[in-house]
Formats: C-alpha cells, sequence, structure tokens
C-alpha cells in the first residue's frame, strides 16, 4: 500500500492526487451528514488513466468510492472514515465526446456537469429532459450511477431510460466499451441496466451515450385544487387520457406543505391553497402550438371540474406564470427547512394505491404522535412522494428526531411494503439505507445481486459496504 | 434422470409431461430450420410448479430450454438433438393476473398470448402497445426473454421498455418475487432488465407486470417518396421535431421491396413507388382530433416538400386507407418469401450512420455478387433495417444461399460493425448467433456476461449454449 501513492501520482500526475490538504469537499456528504476519511483523491484525466488507478488499487487491495458531483443523498459516494479508501473522482473527465444530430444522441463524459448537457443539448435544437435540483453540481456518472430521477420521469422516465450505451472501467480495470447509440440490441445480457443504478459498485462509468428529444412547440402549466388525494388520481388518469405524452408535470402538493411555503416565502402567490386540502401542478408539452396548448388544458380542466375531481383551477397566461407555479412547487424543500428538521421519505407505491396509503399512514402517525404536521408532496404522476414528517408546533424538532426518527421510519416502511412500494425511489441506498434494505427487499433478489456482485468485483474493492452491506 | 419422468409427473400431472407422442411443435424452430429431440416437454400451470420442476431438473443435472409460444426467430427455444433437455413450456400460466386502471398496469403470467393482452388492455380502454407478426402466437414470456421489438418501438420503445416488474423462478428453483407497478425503485442492481433479453439463459420468467398507455384519440397515415436514404433521415428527423411523441410509425422501404410487392400482389395500391427510390410510411397517434391529427400531418409534408427531402406525399383520408398503407408494409416479407429465398439481416445501425452504411454495402455486394438484389426496409425511426440479399434474376436462390450465405454475412456484419451497429436488432441470439456473437461483441462485455450467467445458473442448465455459446 505505501507504493499506491507514487503509483497513482505516475498515472495522473501529482497535481491530480490529493493527500496532503483539506479534502472535505470529497469526504463530508451533500447533506452533511458524516465526514469521512479518505487515503487520497485520486482524479484521473481519461478513459485508460481511470484503468490504470483500478488496476492498481487492485493490485494494492485498496477499496474505491467512485465519485461525480458528491451531490447524492444517501452517502454513496463518501469515504468511510478508515483513511483506507481512495476516492476515485471523475471531475476532471467532463468533455462532451460526440454530438449526433441525425441520431439525436449526445456522448459526454462521466464527470459532465448535467446543467452543462442541458445547455449543450439546448444550443443544438435539442431537449435533455433530465433535471434535479443539483443540476448545477451534479455529473452525468452520478445521475446514472444513481438513476436519477427527477421532475420530468413522468415524461422521459428515469435516468436509465435516457440511455443508449455505457463505457466503464471494471472492477478489474479492463475497459468495457459499451458506448453505442443504438436504440436496438439484442446481443446478450443486458449490462448497461446493469450498470446503471449500481451505485459504482460493479465498476466506473467513464462515458455514456445519451437520447436527446425535440424541444416542444410550447408549454403550458394549470394548477388545480383538489378536494382529497383519490381525486388528484382520478386527474392524472383523465390528464393521461387527454393529453397522452403531452403531459410532462403531475405534481401533487400537500395543504400542510403549501401553508409551509406561505409561511416562510410570503411574497410568492400561492393559488386557491387555502379552498382543499392538495393543490396540482400540471405541464402540457405541446408539439403544435401556445394556443392549442391552452385549449387543451382548458378542456382538460373543464371535464375535470365536470367529474368533481377539481374544485378549481388555474391556467398560466404566459411563460413568466408558469414559472411562478414551478416556483412553489420548488419552494417546498427551502420552506421544510426554514421550519426546521423532518423526517424524509422518498417512497414510491403503485399510484392505485397511494390514496389507501396516505390514509392508512396518515392516521397510524396522528394516534402515535398526536400534532405530527404530514409535509406530504412529491411526483405523483411517478406514484413518487416525498412523505415528510414534521414535528408538532412549539416542539424541538432535533428532540423530536432524536427520539422518534427510527420509529417512525418503520412505520413509514412497513405500511409502504404492505402496499407493494419501495422504501427508495429515486435517491438510491447508499450507506444510508444498507441496513434497512434487506428488510424490505425480497431475499432472492438480494441473493442474486450479491451473487453478480461477487462475481464482477470478486475482491469488493468497489464502493464496499454500499447498497447491498457487507453481504 | 430415470426417476425424473416420475417426479415431473407428480408436480404437474401425468397429462402435463409429454413424451411418448409428436413433439415437433416444441421441437422444431418456428422458421424450420432444425427439428431437436427432448427428453421431455413439461407443462407446469403454476409458478409453485415451475420452481419444482426446476428444482428436479437442477438435482438430475438435466437443462432445461424455457419455451413460450416457440415464435422466435434464432433457435432459442427448441432443445438440441441429444435427447437430454427438457421443454419447459410455459404455455398453461396464461392467466391475466390483475388489471390496475389506476395504475396503468396489468400482470399477466408468462404463457399469455400477446394478441390476447392487446385485447384485455383494449376491453379496458387501454393501448398494449407491442405488436409483432407473430402476436397471435407469441407469449408475453417469450417477448420478455427475447426483448422483443416490433413496430411501436419508435414511440413506447422494446419490450424491456413495458415492463416494470417480474417474478422469475431461478435456476435454483427460487422464486424471486419481482412483481411491481412502480415507475420508480432504486433498490439495488437491475435484475429486471437482467432477466428481460436473457432468451431463458438464466431463470424462468413466470409473470410480469406491465405498462399500459393512453388510446391516442386519432390516428393518421402518410406515405412519402424519398429521393435518397439520406432524404429519409432528413425527414425523420423534422418528422420528430414538428411531431415529437405523436410519430408513432416511420418505416423506410426501397424500391426493389415494394417492386416484389407489386409483383406479387397486384391487386395492391401502392403509392408513388415507381417515381422514387425510396418510400416511407408515416403514422402520427393524436391526443387531439382526426382533424388536427390530419392538418399536423398536412403541415410536416409541406415542410419536408419545400426542404426537398420529400418528392411526392399522400395522406391517407380514412382509417381504411391508412390500414391499406400498413397492409403493403406488411406485405414485404410475404412478397419476398413469394419470390423465393434470400439472406436476412435483422442489422440496427444509428440513424445517422444509414445512409452511408447502405451506400457503402449496397456497393460492395453489387461488385462482389453483380445484379444481386437488395431487399432493403425497416424500422427506420430505430436505425432498424431488414437488411436482405435477394439472388440475382434468373438464379437458383438455394444454390446462391448455399455458395454466398456464409460471405454475405460477413461481408454484412463487418460493414455493421465498422459504422457501429449491431448483427442483431430485435431478434436475439439463440443458437443461430451464438458462434458469430463473440466476433462482434467486445470482448470484456462477452466475459462480464459469462461472469454473471457463471454466478446465477453454476450448473449451466438453464437454455445452455444459447445467447453466450459453450464459454
Amino acid at each position: 500500500m505505501a507504493e499506491l501513492l507514487p503509483q497513482l501520482q505516475h498515472i495522473c500526475g501529482e497535481a491530480n492526487v490529493l493527500f496532503d490538504q483539506d479534502l472535505s469537499a470529497y469526504e463530508r456528504d451533500w447533506r452533511g451528514r458524516e465526514q469521512g476519511r479518505a487515503l487520497c483523491v485520486v482524479r484521473p484525466g481519461s478513459t485508460a488513466e481511470v484503468a490504470a488507478v483500478v488496476k492498481a488499487c487492485a493490485a494494492a487491495g485498496v477499496p474505491m468510492v467512485p465519485q461525480g458531483g458528491n451531490t447524492g443523498l444517501v452517502m454513496g459516494s463518501t469515504p468511510d472514515d478508515s483513511g483506507r479508501e481512495v476516492v476515485l473522482s471523475l471531475q476532471r473527465m467532463n468533455k462532451v465526446r460526440q454530438m449526433d444530430a441525425a441520431n439525436a444522441t449526445v456522448t459526454v463524459e462521466a464527470g459532465c456537469l448535467l446543467e452543462r448537457l442541458q445547455q449543450v443539448a439546448d444550443d443544438a435544437g435539442f431537449l435533455f429532459p433530465l433535471s434535479l435540483a443539483s443540476e448545477g453540481s451534479c455529473t452525468l456518472g452520478g445521475n446514472l450511477a444513481s438513476n436519477a430521477g427527477g421532475t420530468q420521469v413522468l415524461r422521459y422516465g428515469n435516468t436509465r431510460d435516457l440511455c443508449l450505451g455505457l463505457e466503464v472501467v471494471t472492477a478489474q480495470g479492463e475497459v468495457w466499451h459499451g458506448l453505442s447509440g443504438l436504440r436496438k440490441d439484442n446481443t446478450g445480457l443486458d449490462l448497461r441496466n446493469l450498470f446503471i443504478g449500481s451505485e459504482g459498485t460493479l465498476g466506473v462509468i467513464t462515458a455514456a451515450t445519451l437520447k436527446l428529444f425535440p424541444k416542444p412547440a410550447a408549454q403550458r402549466t394549470a394548477w388545480a385544487a383538489v378536494p382529497s388525494v383519490q381525486a388528484a388520481v382520478d386527474l392524472l388518469g383523465l390528464s393521461q387520457q387527454q393529453l397522452g405524452s403531452g403531459l410532462t408535470g403531475f405534481e401533487m402538493m400537500g395543504q400542510v406543505a403549501l401553508g409551509l411555503v406561505a409561511k416562510h416565502m410570503p411574497q410568492l402567490n400561492i393559488p386557491l391553497w387555502q379552498d382543499a386540502p392538495y393543490g396540482v401542478l400540471l405541464e402540457l408539452s405541446d408539439t403544435d402550438s401556445e394556443d392549442h396548448a391552452h385549449a387543451q388544458l382548458e378542456r382538460l380542466l373543464e371535464a375535470a371540474l365536470t367529474q368533481g375531481c377539481v374544485s378549481d383551477a388555474v391556467v398560466a397566461q404566459s411563460l413568466a406564470q408558469s414559472k411562478e407555479l414551478w416556483h412553489v412547487r420548488e419552494s417546498i424543500s427551502m420552506a421544510q427547512a426554514a421550519e426546521g428538521l423532518n423526517i424524509k421519505h422518498d417512497i414510491a407505491l403503485p399510484v392505485s394505491a397511494i390514496p389507501t396509503f396516505v390514509t392508512y399512514t396518515d392516521a397510524l402517525l396522528a394516534q402515535q404522535l398526536p400534532g405530527v404536521r404530514m409535509v406530504n408532496f412529491g411526483h405523483l404522476g411517478d406514484g413518487n412522494l416525498h412523505y415528510n414528517v414534521q414535528c408538532p408546533l412549539n416542539t424541538d424538532a432535533a428532540v423530536f428526531l432524536q427520539t422518534h426518527e427510527a420509529q417512525v421510519n418503520q412505520w413509514v416502511y412497513e405500511a409502504v411494503k404492505s402496499f407493494g412500494g419501495t422504501i427508495s425511489a429515486e435517491h438510491g441506498i447508499g450507506c444510508l439505507k444498507a441496513d434497512t434494505l434487506p428488510h424490505y427487499k425480497d431475499p432472492v433478489a438480494l441473493a442474486m445481486m450479491r451473487s453478480i456482485k461477487q462475481a464482477l468485483d470478486p475482491k469488493n474493492l468497489m464502493n464496499p459496504g454500499r447498497m447491498l452491506g457487507q453481504g
């Protein structure tokens, strides 16, 4: 191991092996929960350098933690506190390798920032639809490794659905040249999807070929007050029926969540929030025109009012108004933070199960923890709720969390499991949920995952302990 | 092994273990290339029976060949001629287990016919978009195991894109309960996509939860004469830009292919085929109305005529006319068969590479085999060509194939490889291409696939030798 640092310096240059300086940007997780300690941070500049780094670490028996923008929410990309793990940062590999307009694809390196790729696509006349709160800091490699979700999944899918091919350095330091602009390719087992979402536990994604989409001719947004979660689900069904794939956003927000926004961001204009227990933000992307989009939304909302799944609604009259509505939705996280700590859950359920799940779990928590406030909002179109639990008014949030978090998690996760849901919809497992996963995952599936991990990384050096635990 | 038959009879009932009768429907491949010989055909009626069958076979060291409708095109679901393999037919497991309209999903067993599922979806007010020539005979389990393509991939993706969850019996006879109606679930490695497209080499898919889509309000079809393959690619880009996800079909057909239809099906009315080297069939699915669809298509074709990528075009005036246009496209296979044997290729390329690939490969084949006729047609929107090679006029097709098939395959596949394409777009590998695959697949990828196969099926009893060869 003593020889490893000089080897890494030889491979990447001295300036790209960091050890005798403040490494907290690489060692501390995004939410600031924990700070690990790395043997060093190595920043290779090419696929060949990544391969050489992996070979050197593997030969030395040193574990590696691949890292992109380090914006993950489950402590999957930071080192433990042993001082034995090498952080393998992909930040220097940030090139856009190829824009292929006629194929509607772009090939980028893993360290390319999501925001930059969005811009590159836009400049070429396309849409790259992945969109996340951290898009100014997160990288495509991290998005792929964690199969990131975001606000456009309803129409365009998760990150895996946007990827056609990968370049990967295996745990042995071999290069799999799997970049591909093909939309059909049935030549063997699906390694691409295996590496996507593998959280760095199987190898290192160094580049990817991604799908681009035509830009819509028009986008229009509407806000609907709905009398219940069931009504929101009914509105979703009606919207999909009438708008098809034109429906590119469907966000549900509970009154408590909107009330926090009203309290902490009084300058924002929140439509109709005091009139109904839930609000829904709908977005239509139209291939025809602004007028057509507007007419389609009006038609939808008239039908919804007639059916009774909407009690009142407004259609944004301009792009600026649309942005204001989205701004309300996106302010919920900050409003929560301003209100104080809460217990967060990134869950998904079959859409059909959500009304009963919410009724059941709301009642359970209200009974067990009187006065508790449910900050319930999320991507209803994907069945994905951020079902967060805020302490009762006039309570110390830190004490509340310390006392109740483990128990609340268990209540929520048990309910999620019994309704056919998942304990991690879009954030992944990392270290944060590695111990929890075995309680909620099918044991046969878990055993297969561990067999695959063992087959591809027999020395257990790629992000060990994350996702699948110590097995 | 002598004890296996009574064991299987005990598990599934005597009537469901076939051995002393004509088994050719199970032993002969769909295109009639070869007839194998099975130890027996076993037809379990439930997941528990499948698991017990697999356990019994595994204990006896007997290889299993999972089989659905046996309509595959690459000899992946028929036994070899050793008389040692058990055909595990899923035909009796054909139930629709659950329709969940509010979640827009349906859960079906592996033996359910595709056509039946289409009907079930339609009856519930939805579209299940997978559509294949063999839909009256093929099963969902087979569609999933081969990741089937078809005519709607452009908009709805391949079979893997339509599936949310699986139930699988592993090679050890354990049941993975992975049925799920979730659109987001980041809890570990992606086993679902690993099993989809695995051609029965890792385990047995027994059931799946599939996505349903809203039915479009209107569908309109147009036919365009285009002056070149490049013009067809330009038209594709323009169509995607103007119609977005409304574009649900984009089929290109060369003049030779259309000429065969004209020759052998003189009753069909083929628009504009004598005027241009290629024809394109476009389909628009619209969420608004017939009138809107018509106007959108007219707008597109006007722009295309102005740009010069279309020389002439017709828009179908009715659903009946639309069907007639599709009928021409779907008659190409039969017209080819009427003309005689030809050398078939199921290839895909980046769309941007197709014009140069066709120019290069057409010229190569014309030079090497003067008079050869290129029957080139396919799903251009997916980059998928059926690039078929018909013998020169007044030549014996059987002799031509015997003399030239291997060499022609090599020329075409080498060209495909050099242009970044694949030798199997939608049909898979099976036995037919298992020996060819290693010449064209990345060796690191192939090694990883074999490691995974070894990890999940260490005794190599699940469809051995198919896809990955004997390793």
